[in-house]
């Protein structure tokens, strides 16, 4: 939290509202946008793209939970959500929703800041466990449709698998496609060819 | 955490292990053992292997801090840490060594319960991804390792990609081996043989 964020936060309670702007404040300076209504949160999430989403409920029913998860985008930017009371299933609903921080009655403004710490580097280990869950995903998927695209090649052409694979590469740096994209343009108008 | 669990407790100070125990006896009955000593702590996780750790440690450095959460196996069970004071650099570091829940300042024996359902849910989060992540992983191994057995078979059997591929298969479904490590010894061969 050494830069300076922007930080939209939902607080029905205004007596509630100064204190957390305060702390954030103490926090390093960070630049706050205070909303109400918790109906307002998506299109807010929209417009500011804030840094962050701190969320103070005193006691969410499980709705109302996922409605705010949703919300906020917790895929693209961490939320810490502080609540009044809980139980074992919110908590748990919470947290599956990608809330980074799940917070039972520990809103001080003093502590405001090692959780949105905490917050801040859960979110993006989750965020580097995603993108390289997606990228071997994607490397996985690559390689059975080159693997298809060389099977076609192969029967079409009388090709052995080099002379096959050669040729998607040669075809794919002439266009300067990806390699990829050529493999699956090729899948599929063999398809529809019916070859 | 409905279930009864063994949780490790590390707590230096014997004022504060007796709440601790209390707020984990309301929590759900879990089974404690505290030990006072951080030097401990690996032998007595490998001993117990506890379903949850639990440490307390009023100001750590930054070794300690490490040193805890590597002896505590973060990627086993969840650990959760409570510290009095703490700052942004500790904070990342406890979390990126693993640590499912780290509170600063928050230790009272009725925020126990919260906090340890919330680490509890992040650990199995965390090792579902972890998981999938080693699990596509190794299904982009294995097919790399399955390629490069394939191409050896063709070349020194003069065999098209279909009967290569169908080959490997009799071969590991003849030796009830998995395909990926017929694949993996056959490429291992090739290369001793110089082949």
């Amino acid at each position: 939290m050494s830069k300076r964020l922007l930080i939209l936060v939902v607080e029905p309670d205004p007596d509630r509202a100064q204190p957390i702007a305060d702390g954030l404040q103490q926090a390093g300076g960070h630049e706050v946008h205070i909303i109400a209504e918790q109906s307002g949160l998506a299109r807010q999430v929209a417009d500011l793209r804030p840094d962050l989403v701190l969320i103070d409920m005193a006691n969410p029913s499980r709705d109302v939970l996922e409605e705010l998860a949703l919300a906020s985008g917790p895929t693209e930017r961490p939320v810490a959500m502080f609540v009044d009371r809980s139980d074992e299933d919110l908590t748990r609903r919470a947290i599956e929703a990608g809330i980074s921080a799940y917070v039972v009655d520990g809103l001080r403004p003093e502590r405001i800041k090692p959780i949105l710490d905490a917050a801040i580097t859960r979110f993006h280990i989750f965020q580097q466990m995603r993108a390289e869950l997606a990228a071997t995903r994607a490397a996985l998927e690559e390689r059975k449709i080159i693997d298809r695209a060389k099977a076609v090649l192969m029967k079409a052409r009388g090709l052995d698998e080099e002379a096959a694979y050669g040729l998607l590469r040669k075809t794919a740096m002439d266009q300067g496609k990806r390699l990829g994209d050529v493999a699956q343009q090729l899948v599929m108008a063999a398809g529809l060819l019916g070859r």
